[in-house]
C-alpha cells in the first residue's frame, strides 16, 4: 500500500498552475502575482517635505541658532497635492506642508518649532517673513523623488503572495487590477442512497450530506471556489450523471463510494470514463481513497479526488491531498500544514502499520510548553471529535503507539487564537 | 505620550461585539457562532455496519472458524439508506453494506473475507447460505445509534470559532445556515489634495491613494468587509461630506490629515462631530495618530480610527490598532500577532523612546533558527519595503538600539510558507 507521501506525489503530479487572469486588486489578495509589478514613475513623483515648516537654502541658514534667528522672506506657500511654480530665490523661503514638492533650489525643509513662526501668529500674524532658528543641513526633512520606488525599477517579482502590501504597491503604481493565477473552481459530488440534504425533512435512517459542506468549506479556506453539484445515487448512470456537469471544473471530490462493496461505484466510473491512479492508501482514517483523472468532453484530464464517505476520513484526506493540490493549482508551493511537538496526554495507538491521524486539542502548559489531547471518540464517523480538533497528533506507519507523556508531532488545523504560535517572549 | 498597549486599551473600550445574524454555512468559515448546535436526533440515527459482510447474532457464530465455518441462511440483503424491515431471527444472516442500518436482533458484522462469499461467487455464485468463518464477538463491526452525538446534545457550543469541521457538524445536523456574529463593515476615507485615484491620467507631482486599498486588503483579510468611500479634500467641508456616508458603518478609517499642519483637519472634523479619545502614540512609525467617536445621525457613535497618510505608518497603525478592533466586533479575543524570537541580521534602533517596528523578512538559517533581515529603506514613506515584509522586529520603548546580531522580538505579518511556523521535526 502507499505511504501518505507517495500517494501525495503521485496526486500532485496530475496538478499545474492555472492560467492568470486579470484580478481587480481586492479580490486578488493570497492569490499568486502573475507579473512584475514594474514602477513607470518615481514614487514619490517629486522631492517633497517630510514635515510641516519653511523650505529653505541650507547656505541661507548657516549661521541661524535659537537666540540668532536669520530672517528670511517668505514667498508663497506650498501644500500638498500642488506644483512648485517657480525655484527657490537665494535668501528667502517658502512656507511648506507635509508631502509637499519642495521646490527648485531649496535643499532643506526647517520645521514650524524651529523658526519663530508661533511668535509671529500670537503678535498679529505678519509672516510676510519668517526667523529661522536651526542651521539646518542640506537634505534635512526632505525626501528625494523615488525614495520609495524609482521607475524602471520591478518593486514585486511574478510569482509573489499578494499581501495586503503588494495591494497598497499596485495602487500606488496606478493600478487597479493585478495578473494573478485564477482560483481553481473545485465541483464536488456526494454519494450515497442514505444521504438527505440539509433542509430536508429527515426520513428515517437517513443521514444528512455533510461532507460537501466541510470539504467545500475547505476547499473556500484553502483558496479554491466550490461548486457543490449534489448527491449521486450507488449507481454508476447516477454518479456519470453528476460527473457530466462536475468535469467542467478545474477538479472534481467524490465523496464515499471508494470501499469494496457493491454500490462502491466511484471506481468502475474512474476507470471507464478515465483513469486511476491509486487506490487506498496506507494510513487511518481515510484508507480507501481513489485519485484519478476523468475524460472531459473538450479533451482535458480533470483529477478526481474520491475521499472515503466517513466524514472524518473525507477531512483527513482533503487535508492531505486536497490541499496540496489547490495550492499547486494557485501557483504555490505544495507545503504541508504546520507541525509542532506536542506531549500527548492520550495515547495513540497503531494497529496495523497506518500512520494514524489522531484527532487532538493543542494547549499550552503552564510552562508553556505545547500538549495535545484527545478530543473524543476516534471513529472516523465521529465528526464531533473533528471539529473540536486543533490538530492531528501522529503516529508514523512504522510504530506500534505513542504512549501518553511522550511527544509526537502534531499537524496543526487550526490556529483560533493566534497566541498559540507565540513563543513566550511577550514584549508588552 | 500613550504606549500601544494604552492606547490599544482605550480603543478597545469602544468596541463590542457586532450583533448576530442567520448566516448560510459556507459564508459562516472564520465567523463565531452565537448559538448551541445541539442535536435533535441521534447521529448516526440507527446502529450500522462499519464494514461489508453479514450481520449476524454472535451467539450463532461462537463456534465458528476458518476450517470450521458456521453456515447460516442468508434471509436478505441492507444497503445503506434502507431501513430493515424485520428484525434477524436465531440461525440466520444478513447480507449488509458499510453504513446500512443492522437489524434489530444482530449484534455483529462478520467481514467479506472472513466469509466463503468469494468461494461461493466463484462455484457459481449461491448465496443464499453462507459460511461464516470467525468467532465474531458482540458488537463486532457496529456503530452504534448516536455513536458520533446523541439526541439533545450540545455539540458546539455558542462562542466557537466556525471551523470547516463546525460546518459539517452544524450540516450532518440538517442545518443550512448558522447564527453567527455578523462581520464588520468598515468604512475607508481617504483625504489629501495630492491623491489621485488608482486607474486615473496621473498629473505631476500627485501621488496614487494606495491606503485605501492596502487598509480594506487588510480589513477583509481580518474578517470585516471593506467599503471604500472615496478621497476627501483637504477642508472640513470636504470630509464631512464623506463622512456622512461613512458612518453608516460599523467603523470609520481615516487616512491622513492627522498631523499638525495647515490641513490636517482629521482632528478638527472629530472634535466637532464626535469626539476624541486620544491623539499620538510612542510608536514609530505611526505616531500621529487619531482615535474618537463620530455622532451617527441615528444616535450611534461610531468609532473613528485616524490613521497616518505616510503607506507604511498607516498599515503599521491598522494592524496594531484596527485589528484587534475588528476582532472585538466579530466576537474573538483581541489578541495580538504572533511573536516569534529572532536573531536579527540589521540593528534598529530607536533614537526618541517610542516602540520601532522595523520592517523584516523572516527566515530559518541552516541551523534551523529564526532570523530577520531588513526588507530596506525604513522610510514611513517607503511601502516597497512595508510589501516585502514578514514581520515586525521591535526595539522597545526604553531601548536605545537592538544591534545586529542580537535577538529581537519580531511580530509576524505573513506566513507565506506554512513551514515557517513547524519547529524542526519532520514525520516523512
Amino acid at each position: 500500500m502507499l505511504s501518505v507521501e507517495d500517494a501525495r506525489d503521485r496526486i500532485l503530479s496530475y496538478f499545474e498552475p492555472l492560467d492568470s487572469v486579470d484580478v481587480p486588486l481586492l479580490d486578488a489578495v493570497g492569490l499568486t502575482l502573475a507579473e512584475d509589478l514594474t514602477a513607470g514613475f518615481d514614487i514619490p513623483p517629486l522631492a517633497n517635505s517630510a514635515m510641516d515648516g519653511y523650505a529653505v537654502k541650507s547656505a541661507d541658514v548657516a549661521s541661524a541658532s535659537k537666540f540668532n534667528p536669520v530672517l528670511l522672506p517668505v514667498l508663497g506657500y506650498i501644500a500638498a497635492g500642488d506644483v512648485p511654480q517657480m525655484p527657490l530665490s537665494e535668501g528667502s523661503a517658502v512656507r511648506i506642508m507635509t508631502g509637499a514638492p519642495v521646490p527648485e533650489g531649496a535643499d532643506a525643509v526647517v520645521p514650524f518649532e524651529d523658526t519663530d513662526e508661533e511668535d509671529r501668529r500670537s503678535n498679529g500674524g505678519d509672516i510676510s517673513e519668517i526667523g529661522i532658528r536651526l542651521d539646518a543641513e542640506s537634505g534635512d526633512n526632505i525626501r528625494p523623488a523615488g525614495e520609495d520606488v524609482r521607475a524602471g525599477q520591478t518593486v514585486i517579482e511574478y510569482g509573489a503572495e499578494i499581501t495586503a502590501g503588494v495591494v497598497g504597491v499596485a495602487a500606488s503604481l496606478g493600478k487597479t487590477s493585478v495578473q494573478a493565477i485564477r482560483r481553481p473552481v473545485i465541483a464536488i459530488v456526494s454519494t450515497g442512497d442514505e444521504l438527505m440534504e440539509p433542509g430536508e425533512r429527515r426520513e428515517p435512517g437517513k443521514i444528512y450530506n455533510s461532507n460537501a459542506y466541510s470539504i467545500a468549506a475547505l476547499v473556500e479556506k484553502y483558496g479554491g471556489i466550490a461548486r457543490i453539484i449534489g448527491i449521486a445515487r450507488d449507481s454508476i448512470e447516477s454518479l456519470e450523471t453528476m460527473l457530466e456537469e462536475a468535469v467542467e471544473n478545474d477538479m472534481v471530490v467524490t465523496s464515499a463510494g471508494v470501499s469494496k462493496g457493491d454500490y462502491d461505484v466511484v471506481k468502475d466510473v474512474l476507470s471507464k470514463n478515465g483513469e486511476i491512479a491509486l487506490w487506498s492508501v496506507r494510513m487511518r482514517p481515510a484508507k480507501p481513497l481513489a485519485f484519478g483523472a476523468l475524460n472531459a468532453p473538450d479533451g482535458r484530464k480533470v483529477p478526481h479526488l474520491g475521499v472515503p464517505g466517513n466524514p472524518v476520513s473525507a477531512m483527513v484526506a482533503f487535508e492531505q491531498f486536497g490541499r496540496p493540490a489547490i495550492r499547486v493549482m494557485l501557483g504555490k508551493a505544495p507545503l504541508q500544514k504546520p507541525t509542532i511537538t506536542a506531549t500527548l496526554d492520550d495515547p495513540v495507538y497503531n494497529h496495523d502499520g497506518r500512520r494514524v491521524y489522531a484527532r487532538v486539542d493543542v494547549y499550552k502548559d503552564d510552562a508553556g510548553n505545547y500538549r495535545a489531547r484527545s478530543t473524543g471518540n476516534q471513529s472516523s464517523g465521529a465528526l464531533h471529535s473533528m471539529a473540536l480538533a486543533r490538530g492531528f497528533a501522529i503516529c508514523p506507519d512504522d510504530v506500534a503507539s505513542v504512549p501518553a507523556g511522550t511527544d509526537a508531532v502534531v499537524e496543526i488545523l487550526e490556529w483560533p487564537d493566534d497566541d498559540l504560535l507565540s513563543d513566550r517572549i511577550d514584549h508588552s
